[in-house]
């Protein structure tokens, strides 16, 4: 049998409110799993670039990342952000190793091809060249990685990437020599079926349920990337998705999702 | 015999320099020993806190460290310098792995007690409590250890400390199990007789020597510390300290340090 490892994703709406914060990092580091983090970058990256008189420019959702920009990014997550988790998480007498995407090669990127937008120097990274192996001899050294959302061309150049996307590709890489929890920690409570219910949680989603939300509009639309996300990793070798708040970290609550929840294995918990 | 283990400590003669610091990332690069490099800071964070409108303080000529001062150092410090270097060394095939004191907790430090002076968030570390067999465990996997000048309480709490300080602490910490060579590149040939004529290098030097220097006032001020720094390290393990320039490292040339010159082994180079 594997061990457990449990992979948690948090974004700006844990990073900007440092309460919020120190209580997800110390819930995290009781968790008895082996552990990784990966956090993403909250507006404090937007916050410095106004202060500094630049204008971030956003496409679809996504940072436009010029050469300025990069590295505002580039000391704001890798530096400030990953620095101050994993100061907090040491702590709470966790062993955390703070990491971008070029340290020991963790995550190679490929910068994203010029189409009708042009990213700049935002990188996509693919699960088959995630420094697995790596990863897995620092959690046997007893180590918890925290990952920036920052990786490298090889050739000397950051690249700015998605924190989700990051996660995702982590949780498959480790999926070979763990059963990977994935917990994706946001404001909301879980896939609420009401937006405005933060009691309307569903507590449990497989993809066929996930077509039928997708169909009848109970799944919004700033939810639907997030989940063909987990999706996507369950289909590669992660045992579990998790989307809940802070407090669903360790208590009940959140939304659980599996492949398919009418296998045996989900039939009797 | 121990295996040899080089330590190179760069600062912002360097860092300030893109082309040189990419001439030194690939000398070093090459380098067939272990090894490990301790990064400053440069002029990059002072640049920022102006822009930011925020005024550097200085005291004797050490940073004061508020609490905005300590954001703006580990932006740069740990995630800007710190990052561009692990990417520069993997452009070379270095397998860098970037760190500041927080992570995997090889650095921590106590925060400089307010005497005359309140340093603010100012830490000093000690040689005995280096992470070393982590850092050991590290270079042992192959990787090359990148430190950033940001060390940590062990409480969440990051602090600012001297680069020259980590390097001479963690050279002395490796050097139970390696034969460490110590060297400060910086921009200078090495120590000069006569500091305007540059090819006026004290090749060797030892600890009568550099009392004699001092005595004689051959030794300016300015590099009496850093020679403090390195006749400590020599007294606590370390096999030789080299203060070169850039084109030092892997050329002969620069000043090469040893506790007594006089003894056999240095006799017989």
């Amino acid at each position: 049998m594997k061990p457990a490892l449990t992979l948690l994703k948090i974004g700006g709406n844990v990073i900007d409110h440092p309460d919020r914060l120190t209580c997800v990092l110390g819930a995290f580091a009781g968790l008895e799993t082996r552990k990784a983090l990966v956090h993403g970058g909250g507006k404090l990256a937007s916050d410095l670039m106004v202060r500094l008189g630049i204008q971030p420019k956003m496409a679809d959702g996504r940072r436009i990342t010029d050469r300025q920009t990069l590295d505002i990014v580039t000391m704001v997550y890798a530096g400030l952000i990953n620095k101050n988790i994993v100061a907090g998480l040491q702590r709470f007498s966790c062993n955390a190793i703070g990491l971008s995407g070029a340290d020991a090669n963790i995550i190679p990127a490929v910068k994203r091809p010029v189409k009708e937008i042009d990213y700049g120097f935002a990188g996509d990274p693919s699960p088959e060249n995630i420094g697995a192996e790596t990863l897995e001899r620092l959690l046997e050294m007893g180590l918890t990685p925290v990952l920036s959302p920052i990786t490298h061309d090889g050739q000397g150049m950051l690249l700015n990437t998605n924190a989700d996307t990051i996660a995702s590709a982590v949780a498959v890489a480790l999926s070979r020599r763990y059963e990977v929890h994935l917990v994706f920690c946001f404001e909301k409570n879980g896939v609420l079926r009401n937006p405005s219910d933060d009691a309307s949680v569903i507590a449990l989603m497989d993809e066929s349920l996930f077509t039928q939300y997708k169909a009848d509009g109970t799944v919004t639309a700033g939810m639907i990337p997030k989940l063909d996300n987990a999706f996507a990793a369950l289909r590669n070798g992660v045992a579990e998705v998790k989307i809940c708040s802070p407090s669903g970290l360790t208590a009940g609550g959140g939304t659980r999702i599996r492949l398919n929840l009418l296998s045996p294995a989900a039939e009797c918990p």
